[in-house]
């Protein structure tokens, strides 16, 4: 039977050209990270299906593939729902994985642990142009370390690595969840509805002050409350200067922790980065997962006008996966996204070697073939990339494909 | 609710010590295989059910992990077996997955291609001790090549990366399914029963000769057929000299040009080589995909008495599944059987930087931390892998963990 072509929807065949970049971009991200003392590990594609479904995964629970049951357990007659059929699905990130290799290897691992981990992960999404079925994450997390020194490394080991891969003009906002909250208490949202306030405020950026008050109103909360908390916003000017703004008007709603907390990793971060790029206190910033804790962060790119990457501290929540209460904080880079951005701006993998091609006279005799495999192999030796093919008939196709490889030397071999 | 600690049945969770050593293997696969040409490229962990359960898929089409469809095209109450409820399912290797790479994208593509591909496969196989039901394969295939140029240029790249992760004493077996045709026929087998003659065959190492007689005879194959056969075996001597005793004996059973064919990649190999291992004809050697049609060989480690890769020409199988008519010949290692290997060697992860860890006594303040980081940032610069943590209560199994994990250098940082 005939081969269906395409690869399964919203998944895609990767070409040469773009895993030469990926191939870097992973390389250098292993490089760094490890140079800041992560160690990589590696987690299976899939997941016992009672992990995936913990309620802790949001929206993306929704999205999961669900793998059959085989053999003997598979019970089609008996199944009255899909969940008698599955028992396990493929990871749509790699949070899930990290709590459950972090509760199965404690005790071999050190403390604190700080773990890399690149891997693909799956969500059965709506395909959108640029967003695939099927995409690689990119974590680093500090399990165990209780302090700010967490935030501070996970912040100059991300931005070390785009420093590297020659981003500059980007912005890292910063704001601690306590911040959030405090807020919302000073302004008289009752706490059970503070989500929802959440949620509004994430749209910000889209719907501007207006809009957002425009919601909170329609939400039912009173005018009021909308105008204290919208004033504050106002109000409080940008960076560490409104940060104090809001530790003298908040006052004992907002933990004098949380304010030591984002002055220090901002003084921190400030005096020790190595790359182009603003540590900024930013009041809006939500960061959708429900689990964060205390201190969130997010990348945006000015140049490109997009978010690619974020994090923050997520200290309960391998306590509700596990039972072990370990504090956390994690940082992850959008890595399709930073590809995406690598290729539009025409980015040159640097000191990748020579690239020489033989092409072969179709019936030339062993001998031949031999001679010219032997200086390639000498030339292989010195770390060029030689590649030795039959030349055919139609070179002209042949030579401009290799050249669009990256080929700058084509020898042709003729039989005598 | 509380999660399942374990990993799914028969996956693992991959930790530092291993990691390391794969990792590196991994960087020095590419590394080489590119040096030879070849192009790095990435399929999709998933394909259609369909292009999977092809029948050239052998016994792993029975071991796919299958996935459940989803939203509307799930339709329990309608489904009368499981083929109604998938629309997906896990690659069982990476061969399917590169002939609908190939079919997909050979307009743009360098014509031969010559193809690395690592990646995670899956096999729902019974679980054993060493054996997984997800693990790395790592091909490379060379596309478009009809001559054993490609032949020779596989078997160069693989050994040449087994000598860089410094292994010796191995041996490549070579045989051409041509030879195995001749044989039988030359024997008498009818044609249409070569199939279970080659099984037979294949289990030699383990039963013997007298075994392989005893079940020919008892699959109904007259006497003198048999001896006929093994006595081929008895008087053919080794290496080239066995390949002359052959074409001299089958006549004109077997094709003059898969005679060249072997002497040609052996003559080739045995001068080009860089790593000390031996070529040698192997009439013994079956392969067990029915997919090959012309030369096959196996990598056999002498010191470890285990295979740990393959390959061989399959000239057939793309035009079977695309119907385009392309020659391929592919080497195969065995990844996994090679990091076993490495680990139980005890290989150490040669120019490894040097690593050094600080801990900083818990309550430092601010100013403590930051002046530890500023240092740590410098030797970082200078390529150094440096880790700062709090330190723990008990320092002494932190230090050990550390010690584990390489770190040569531990600097305790006290408050004051």
């Amino acid at each position: 039977m005939a081969m269906t072509k395409k690869p399964v929807k919203g998944m895609k065949d990767i070409l040469p050209e773009e895993m030469a970049i990926r191939d870097y971009a992973i390389n250098l991200i292993k490089e760094t990270y490890k140079g800041f003392g992560f160690t990589p590990i590696e987690t299976p594609t899939m997941e016992h299906i009672g992990n995936l479904s913990n309620k802790e995964g949001g929206e993306n629970e929704k999205l999961i593939f669900k793998v059959l049951k085989r053999g003997e357990k598979l019970n089609l007659a008996a199944a009255s729902n899909e969940n008698d059929l599955v028992d396990s699905g493929l990871r749509y990130d790699l949070t899930v994985p990290l709590c459950r290799y972090y509760s199965n290897n404690s005790e071999i691992l050190p403390a604190p642990f700080k773990a890399l981990q690149i891997g693909s992960v799956y969500r059965a999404d709506r395909p959108q142009r640029g967003r695939f079925r099927q995409f690689t994450q990119c974590d680093i997390d500090i399990l165990g370390d209780p302090t700010n020194l967490a935030e501070i490394e996970l912040i100059l080991a991300t931005t070390t690595l785009l420093g590297k891969l020659e981003f500059s003009n980007f912005k890292v906002h910063i704001n601690d969840r306590r911040f959030l909250r405090a807020m919302t208490a000073y302004a008289g949202f009752p706490e059970e509805r503070t989500d929802i306030v959440f949620i509004i405020l994430d749209k910000m950026d889209k719907i501007g002050w207006e809009g957002v008050k425009e919601e909170l109103l329609k939400e039912g909360f009173s005018e009021e409350s909308v105008n204290r908390y919208v004033g504050l916003f106002e109000k409080m000017g940008t960076g560490k200067e409104a940060i104090a703004y809001l530790a003298e008007t908040l006052g004992d709603k907002l933990d004098p922790a949380a304010v030591r907390n984002l002055n220090e990793i901002i003084d921190a971060v400030d005096s020790l980065k190595t790359a182009d790029f603003e540590l900024a206190f930013d009041a809006t910033l939500v960061r959708g997962m429900g689990y964060y804790t205390g201190t969130i962060f997010e990348i945006e790119m000015l140049d490109f006008g997009s978010a690619c990457g974020g994090g923050g501290r997520y200290d309960e929540l391998i306590g509700k996966f596990t039972g072990m209460k370990v504090p956390a904080c994690g940082f992850s880079i959008g890595f399709e996204r930073i590809i995406t951005l690598l290729l539009e701006k025409g980015f040159k993998v640097p000191g990748a070697p020579e690239k020489k091609a033989y092409l072969i006279e179709k019936g030339s005799d062993a001998e031949k073939i031999r001679e010219v495999l032997t200086q390639a192999q000498k030339e292989r030796a010195e770390g060029k990339t030689v590649s030795v093919s039959m030349r055919n008939k139609n070179a002209k196709f042949q030579k401009e494909q290799l050249a669009k490889d990256g080929y700058t030397e084509i020898i042709e071999v003729y039989k005598k």
